[in-house]
């Protein structure tokens, strides 16, 4: 896909790719919860790309909205030894052996007992699946249903070296400012413990969009970028620039499940028709023909929250394989090999030129709207190139003029046109040149 | 299609297909018309089903919108006889011998003079057609082609022992009121002949509906069911009962041709979008998927009186095979093995379904619309059945909480979900007891 | 097409196709331009069919919208010849072969320098293409592709007979006044020397629809009929009647490429569902189905500045093959025997249906909307006929009569039922003169 990608500063072939499946990697062996040292450790990672952080700090305890915020969990090891004293599960080879969120326990079970306390899955039977008990005092440990049905009757060890206590809740919030005060948000989430494409391909395709967007150059928009745990963190983020986002924010993305190899899928903002949807859409349409178009639904992401009803923001997401579609999901198969460093690229494309996009749309406005202005007086004849591609911009050109009538954006004009934006920008900017276009009264960054 | 719903206090098998056959094979052999004796048998034999009905009476003259309430009509016995004294037709072996509404007479005319008065349908040789002549003087035969086309000239003796006389034209009315004055119509007619699919099984299904719905339990809606003649009866209902169905009504249809083996057809109210079209359209997606659904048109049964512009109440009509569409239409073909218990069985069911919907239809608000509300701690995550089915609730809970934002009433929400509303009637419910729904300022009954 | 028309004064076969050919024949040799003396001819030999034309004139130099009025161009010839003194390009042969606007010239050139001067078109290597020069001072020739493809090195001689000089430019006018002071704009363009799809087909079937308009009987719309150069002739007749036409107009059509043989194309008004879309894809739905209905865009002909944002004018153009799609288009092989007679009628009768419709379209309203009116008191069953045809007359008659709300013009109420609205028309006023409808306040010709 980022081949057919047509502007943009660096759009392209590029050495991204490999940088981020490398911080992946790094990234990967973690023991990220909803609240903890995983989820600093990480955060403090995704630094290293983005530069600092802001950290919203939210005290165990904390009602967030109709919510409370959680302990911390800290995972030391989580051992669980059969009859024989062989190991069975023990997070020091993958983290996910243990029900995220466990308390800490040390005692001896039956076979009989310890059932009720396994989790796998009978279709997948080697993949240890990923289970989370936050809110409840419970325990667990999760491995291949291959080796669940090996197990043999007798007493197991069960050593869980955790810690639940009062700490905090982090969330990572980076701000770029544009000229306007009207924002963007880019949001990702990062407590999955050894997940790749669900999670870690969201933090790392997402901090390698900030350090793009910082250096891009001037911005209209102001950018606010977002690492927190997943739900709870949208939630205390919200509890505490919720008023905030409804007044300014006017586009959004929840980035998440970008890594695979799989096609792209977008689930709209539940309003359908909000900017962030019309932007992704015309991306979309014209350099991934084919993609998956969802309606909001209110199971998946932190779109939830975002578009709770009382909030009702403008963001959807745009994904590659949807969480839940894909057979790796939740499970340890969702490894560092099932996901590239061609697809993390692509996905960081798609989203780069979705902000090229938004930043390029104005609401231009003919100034000689009775009849077709001249443009030969004025030097807009092409005179170089075929005289076919001559056709295209004089084209072109009438059809920015004809509908520039403040009734809609540059993106309205492309997508009446059947357009893609991108080739109506530089003409966009020869017409304004010209004095033939000015921004309209709804111009200056609005949606 | 019985089979396949899901909810309503009797739904499933059950023995009122051989109670409505009985009593449409019973109604069956009555010489029914605009107004006499046949309509006034007719309401007395559904009485037995409904319990007493109010009478709506309107003498002869009485002017009724753009109309005038006709006399009555008695017919004793029509006979025609040929040449030789054998008998050609009479109406002791089936009443649609004779054009209905004809005058006495008593006479002798060549087969000539008679031809005029004759009416057979050549492409069905063997159906006596129905004919009538309510608004001039006229008398006429309807006969099987094959009996016609054997006739011999010579003279022929008519003997039609009718009355047309001064009288009225009566409209039997049940209304079952509900918590709320806003009001539902089930209209039917009962002035044909021995006719089964049209008209018999509109009559029965309307009776045995309004048994149902007497025994149900409380209501919300006030429900008025109404027995006549079409269209004068109709006519005379509106003129009655007109500015008072355009205050109260929020959603009615009209019951006809409820009772042949053929799929469902739905036809819209005039509006193509009110409450009795959403309902209709819902019930028929989930229920009988790839029913036939039309947009009005101006001609049809009683709703082209409901749906003339003045009043364009929101009256659809929920049919089997739509009249005009069969071949047995009317003619002596439509008759009671034409008709059967399963089908009148599930339109009844599908009536019923439909006032589950409008009974169970509210505008459900959330009380916690910022972010998700927390599940758990209200204990309504559901903790029996399988892993499946729990997620599925969840998700129906989320979907509820988040569309429920006082915009769409419940119906809405089921549509804006793909879901079928009897899936989140005891999801909204255990929200609401929980205190996460209100019942919204556009509740209380309204469409 | 012709004969699948159903009203209309004179429609059906006639022998206008073999005078519009005729006359198409006479125009074809003038060589045009923007301004001068083909014009003037042109429009003279149109007045012989329309009668007296009434002349808009524009001065050279006269700042007309965003452009000024150029100076008139005279061909007297122009030849071009060989290294060996015979003809290369000559206009006595064929006018298209000197660039149309050349500047006067009489010079002696190498075969090298003569390149860029020189026009043909590869892929059609026996046509000469139609080029033009109206806003810089050049000039060229203009040749086929087989023909320039032998020319052999040497000194070629100019003879560019032309003057460019101050004078005028024309617009013919012909105003037919209705009842109403609602107007209807029929536009076509003379401006291109001898080709004939593009563009005499626009000017003759105008003229001939003129013509039949001017004898068809009384009028209630007032038809503005427009003949001038393309695109500076529409700005300069928009410059004069601008403001005029955005208070009255309600519809009009641009007349362009319309002799061809291939099927119908419309192209709709920039506002895409004005009264001129709504009639002429009635008509072409009913007369002409699957004909290609085209959004408006802002290249094309004259409908560019009709259709300029501050205009924004209700015009759209039904044309046969569009300009751009056909192979002939702006050569040499557009001539006289690309055009048929029969292509020309079957347009001029669309035309005619068109305006038919236009004048037939009414907003009635019933007077008696509460329940259906009795037909047969007021003689309005039909008594005649088949008795499909009378059921399918008392349908229309029901249609009519519960959609005539006063919410619809008749052009509406016949949309909603999916029938021609000439059916409706004759029923319309049958139940208009029997009282049942009324004309409703939108009434009057308006839109």
């Amino acid at each position: 896909v980022g081949d057919e990608l047509r502007t943009g500063a660096d759009i392209g072939a590029d050495d991204r790719g490999a940088a981020m499946h490398a911080l992946l990697v790094e990234l990967f062996p973690i023991a990220r919860s909803l609240a903890g040292p995983g989820i600093r450790s990480t955060l403090a990672a995704l630094e290293e790309v983005t530069g600092p952080l802001d950290r919203l700090v939210f005290p165990t305890g904390t009602p967030v909205l109709d919510w409370e915020v959680p302990r911390e969990w800290t995972l030391r090891r989580a051992v669980l030894r059969g009859p024989d004293g062989s190991v069975v599960a023990d997070t020091d080879d993958c983290n996910l052996h243990v029900v995220n969120g466990s308390v800490p326990v040390r005692t001896r079970v039956s076979l009989d007992e310890l059932e009720s306390r396994l989790f796998s899955r009978p279709d997948l039977p080697d993949a240890i699946p990923y289970r989370t008990s936050y809110y409840d005092e419970g325990w667990g440990f999760c491995l291949a249903d291959r080796v669940r049905r090996a197990l043999v009757p007798g007493e197991y060890e069960v050593d869980i070296d955790t810690d639940l206590a009062d700490g905090e809740l982090v969330v990572g919030e980076l701000v770029l400012p544009g000229s306007s005060s009207d924002e963007v948000l880019i949001s990702t989430y990062c407590c999955h413990p050894s997940m790749a494409n669900n999670e870690l391909s969201g933090p790392v395709v997402t901090a390698f969009l900030a350090r793009w967007l910082s250096q891009r150059g001037p911005r209209r928009y102001t950018y606010r970028f977002v690492f927190g745990p997943e739900t709870i963190g949208a939630i205390s983020y919200l509890s505490e620039r919720g008023a905030h986002l409804r007044e300014h924010l006017r586009a959004g993305w929840v980035v998440t499940c970008v890594g695979d190899p799989g096609s792209f899928t977008y689930k709209r903002s539940r309003r359908g028709d909000a900017l962030c949807d019309r932007v992704a859409e015309h991306v979309l349409h014209h350099l991934a023909p084919g993609s998956e178009v969802l309606d909001f639904f209110a199971t998946g992401s932190d779109e939830r929250q975002y578009c709770s009803p009382g909030f009702d923001l403008p963001v959807g997401s745009l994904m590659r394989s949807m969480h839940g579609t894909f057979r790796e999901y939740h499970t340890s198969l969702d490894d560092t090999s099932f996901v590239t460093g061609e697809a993390l690229t692509a996905s960081l494309h798609m989203y780069q030129q979705m902000i090229e996009v938004l930043e390029a749309n104005r609401w231009w406005q003919s100034t000689a709207p009775y009849g077709e202005p001249r443009l030969g007086p004025r030097g807009l004849y092409p005179t170089t190139g075929a005289a076919a591609d001559a056709a295209r911009v004089v084209g072109d050109m009438m059809h920015v003029l004809n509908f520039a009538d403040g009734t809609r954006d540059l993106l309205g004009i492309a997508d009446r046109g059947k357009r893609p934006m991108w080739l109506l920008v530089p003409i966009a900017e020869q017409l304004a040149g010209a004095g033939l276009l000015r921004e309209g009264d709804r111009g200056g960054g609005g949606a």
